[in-house]
């Protein structure tokens, strides 16, 4: 037994005796519902000693089990060795899954809790209509145990907040904006809670969470007049916040955002039920009426201007020199020196952190060589990873914020030589990236109907990838933003409906292509671009959209097989790197690298 | 005013009157809720003068308007002139723009009727929730006032029903299969009352529907013992009766339905509420419990066996012979003889009537030239229709039933010259026709989400169109069938979710082809063939299936540009072609028709 988290499990249950609980649910979440966690909120991580970035911990008084997705299931069995926790394979869904565990563990009527404020309103429901089948109580607690039981719990980040100043929408345009969409939807309020959109909204940015740059806060916009942020004032230098006072931001600290919502006694508040938390919902008096409507930040932020594309395309070109110093350095030195997976994402560091601008990376790196690169998100160990030596793909998938823009790009390179099985599965995931790059489709079709489009190259070939073809982007913001996807709904089979909701795609839209193929055991390739929808034509069928490509690097060739293209994809590529030569080779002032990026932008 | 229709609805607000109601719908339907209506059910027509296929007729006391879609505002402004009905186009859906112009018409709490045989359990709910929404009542009325107001009403068709003795599945293997899904589902009954679906259980046809091979019949078949078919009994001749029995299939007056479902005190019944009247619900009791789910059998019908697959392609193979006998005859015929648009389909007909086995049409031929074709569902005037001559596409869109299978195949065909618009517009059709017929793809993916792929060549041309790519197809059964359908889902604006239901893509389902393009007022072109899904690979992947082209007809080159067909559709096509010589070929005695066949599959 491990005996630090066999006494964590035990304050717990004394947790749970003195609440009169019968079970607990520790899942993965901040108050905000962040796709990234911060230390501060890894509790059930401290509770299980699992560190992976997804998954719940359920905990009775003589059980507990961690249930987590197929990523996870061998680190989970490694981590958990020696605990009493059991690891459940994620099945059905977190909710069900759960429900079925508690229901095997507990008696009829028995109560399980959760934190209100790790919860979303809409979860929070699902929860408890599925525990309810099974015969369970569902009860949401306000007070949670991490604040009690955790010792050495770490201090939240709260780091300086400062202006984007280069956001080509001013604060005052988009907030005048969004209170015209509230009056829209007869809304007297917008609450929100999601990071980026609040960044967003307010032009403002922080690097509360690592590779986001966001800040903790919540905000209460009204139909008209004055908005409130609720933050720790600290954060905020004195002559932004007297620009924010100037511009009709007003403060409010960041735990008094409950009380507020109970303070109001009248009107409608628009908020996102998968985006509040129930504990936020609780605060909300009968007398408010409650619009539960995606928030309209959500698309706005999506719908990036021209000016903030022009602005996203000199991030792009940014991380291509970057990219390409990278790459040519790689060829020039594999071989003579040892490399390993992660001391060449470090290179690769290296080379964007020398960019004017440079803020961060926009997410960990991915850099796999060879049976790693099957996984599509290994990440290297920090002491090194694998060799690259002998013959391989290697993948790297990386990004960088820098304050005109959010990347993300994922390349393949063949190292040594390559089988001609490794040939047909590059041919065809590139054919895939460029059908989608290539994509004409009409104005506000389903953006998640577009991924076939990309798939089919690759269905050819008798193969698919586990993961979505596309996710937006954020300008200087999350790398993963919503609202649209390309990733094909999935038919359930209980109802013959699909599961998930569906998002026009629209002008503006930055979104991630990045199909793969995935051989466990033997490799992964994946090529990324980012692409923005744009107008096409307009014409008695009604108005289409097309595809620009905005990242600017060279797609390796040589395990290309190039009568596999069909012409206009091998047009596609060749334009492709004629534009990559011509935009960034001015700014190559290195010889060999000059040679390297001409040789690599060839035309095919 | 139209005399006759004034006073025709003068007795609907008798009616009304005596009922104590405040208005009436008369919908397009028949207590089986079939796509076509049979003349006994045509009341709407016969009330308000109006004779297209959709639309709602809407009475109160001193107004009254019929809503259709748009295929039908410019017929309907003509048949409605002189009466007292305006039309209403078809704007949201027919329960919500029924409730808007009630509510326009009618004092809150006051009450609109609409018989209960005429509206889905499922559309009952649904309109009454609307119309309460606008304080409307809905009433729903067993008695139909057809059966006291329409003088001169026709009989009902009632044909003799026979054995589908070709179906490689038997009978009792069919009943089997189903019994089994009713325990898994664990159901006691299934009720329904659609007709194809009671045909092809029971291996029965008829021909009460013009081109549909069913007749008119409930079903009541139990998870274990004896089925009850709902018929009258006259229809079935005394030997088949006989066969019937010893099958435990019984049989009871079509009228008991209501009173047999009335007897059940215990168990449950499954019946698809898009399929059961809203009557046959109400006659249900509460000791019943209702399980509303997909009818089994529809899945059950779409999923053709080989040995279906195999009997289906010998229709196909007749249906090319006659084909290719029409268009021989046409090329040779055409500026020697005067020809129309309905001369040509009854030619056709004749050729279909001369093969073995012929049984029918599987609907109404579309025969269009020049822009009549750009009317998807043109129809000619029986008199003659447009005259065929000068320059344009003639668009046939036909099928025929035989008893080893239903065809439905549509040729566009270039008379004279065409324009470079013409030719792109007809390479367009046809790239999409062929990348869907090529597309492979992961077993159980949903059926709509193909259609992407077969409109992006169409797209990339900037023009898309208006109906599906795809739809199911029986086995000597309904040329429409579910419930597989191929047609992006569009995005509900309210809820940002798919409006539609969808279904698993499976092995073996027959599915049409039918891309287009239609330029209003200029032209019209679809290719259409059908295809079946069959298995094409397994691997570390999963399964994956492709489409095998069923349809044997050569699909006209002469607007075909060969240079803009990528490498694999020219050689799809030119294999296609080799594929309809090598079959029909043998089958053609007439050496002109043997020349014209050799020279339209010829290798481009």
């Amino acid at each position: 037994m491990n005996p630090s988290i066999s006494s964590r499990l035990s304050s717990l249950r004394l947790f749970l005796k003195d609440h009169g609980l019968n079970g607990w649910i520790v899942p993965t979440a901040d108050p905000h519902l962040s796709e990234y966690v911060d230390e501060h909120y890894a509790f059930r991580k401290w509770l299980s000693g699992f560190t992976g970035s997804a998954g719940s911990l359920l905990v009775t008084e003589d059980a507990a089990a961690l249930i987590t997705d197929s990523r996870y299931w061998v680190q989970a069995e490694q981590q958990l060795e020696g605990s009493e926790i059991k690891l459940v394979k994620l099945n059905q869904s977190y909710a069900e899954d759960s429900a079925d565990w508690f229901a095997a563990h507990l008696k009829p009527n028995e109560c399980v809790g959760i934190c209100s404020e790790l919860i979303s309103g809409k979860d929070a429901k699902n929860y408890a209509r599925i525990f309810a089948e099974k015969h369970l109580l569902l009860s949401l607690i306000r007070q949670a145990p991490e604040e009690t039981i955790w010792e050495d719990r770490p201090a939240r980040t709260e780091r300086p907040v400062f202006d984007h100043r280069v956001s080509p929408r001013s604060r005052q345009q988009k907030l005048t904006a969004l209170q015209e969409a509230l009056k829209k939807a007869k809304a007297d309020y917008l609450l929100t809670a999601k990071l980026d959109d609040i960044a967003w909204i307010f032009n403002l940015r922080g690097s509360d969470v690592p590779d986001n740059p966001v800040f903790y806060a919540y905000a209460l916009i009204p139909a008209k007049g004055t908005s409130t942020l609720f933050i720790n004032e600290e954060k905020i230098p004195t002559e932004l916040r007297l620009l924010l006072a100037k511009e009709a931001v007003s403060l409010a600290p960041y735990h008094s955002v409950g009380q507020v919502l109970s303070s109001l006694t009248s009107g409608t508040v628009l908020a996102d039920p998968d985006e509040i938390n129930a504990s936020l919902h609780s605060h909300l008096s009968d007398q408010v009426s409650l619009l539960e409507l995606p928030n309209p930040i959500e698309r706005m932020k999506a719908l990036k201007t021209l000016e903030e594309i022009h602005l996203i395309s000199e991030a792009m070109l940014k991380d291509g020199i970057a990219l390409v110093q990278f790459f040519a350095w790689l060829d020039r030195n594999l071989g003579k020196e040892e490399m390993t997976e992660q001391s060449v994402a470090e290179k690769l560091l290296a080379y964007r952190k020398s960019l004017p601008g440079y803020v961060s990376l926009s997410f960990e790196t991915i850099s796999a060589f060879g049976p790693n690169a099957a996984l599509p998100h290994y990440q290297p160990d920090k002491s090194g990873g694998a060799l690259i030596k002998g013959s391989g793909f290697l993948l790297i998938d990386s990004g960088a914020q820098f304050p005109e823009g959010t990347t993300d790009i994922t390349r393949t390179k063949l190292i040594g030589e390559a089988t001609d099985l490794m040939k047909e599965d590059y041919t065809a995931v590139l054919r895939a990236n460029i059908r989608l790059a290539m994509a004409v489709f009409p104005d506000g079709i389903s953006s998640q109907i577009l991924d076939p489009l990309a798939r089919e190259p690759i269905w050819q070939h008798f193969a698919n990838f586990g993961h979505g073809t596309g996710h937006g982007v954020g300008f200087f913001l999350n790398v993963h933003e919503g609202p649209q996807r390309i990733s094909y709904p999935r038919i359930s089979p209980r109802t013959d409906a699909f599961i998930s909701k569906e998002t026009a795609m629209s002008e503006g839209m930055v979104t991630s292509d990045e199909p793969g193929i995935y051989r466990p055991g033997r490799w992964g390739i994946r090529i990324e671009n980012l692409v923005a929808a744009e107008f096409a034509e307009e014409n008695e069928f009604g108005r289409f959209l097309k595809f620009k490509t905005l990242t600017l690097c060279p797609i390796d060739l040589s395990a290309v097989i190039p009568e596999r293209l069909q012409p206009d994809e091998k047009k596609w590529l060749n334009e492709y790197h004629a534009l990559v030569r011509q935009k960034v080779l001015p700014h190559i002032h290195d010889e060999r690298t000059i040679v390297w990026l001409e040789w690599n932008t060839r035309e095919i």
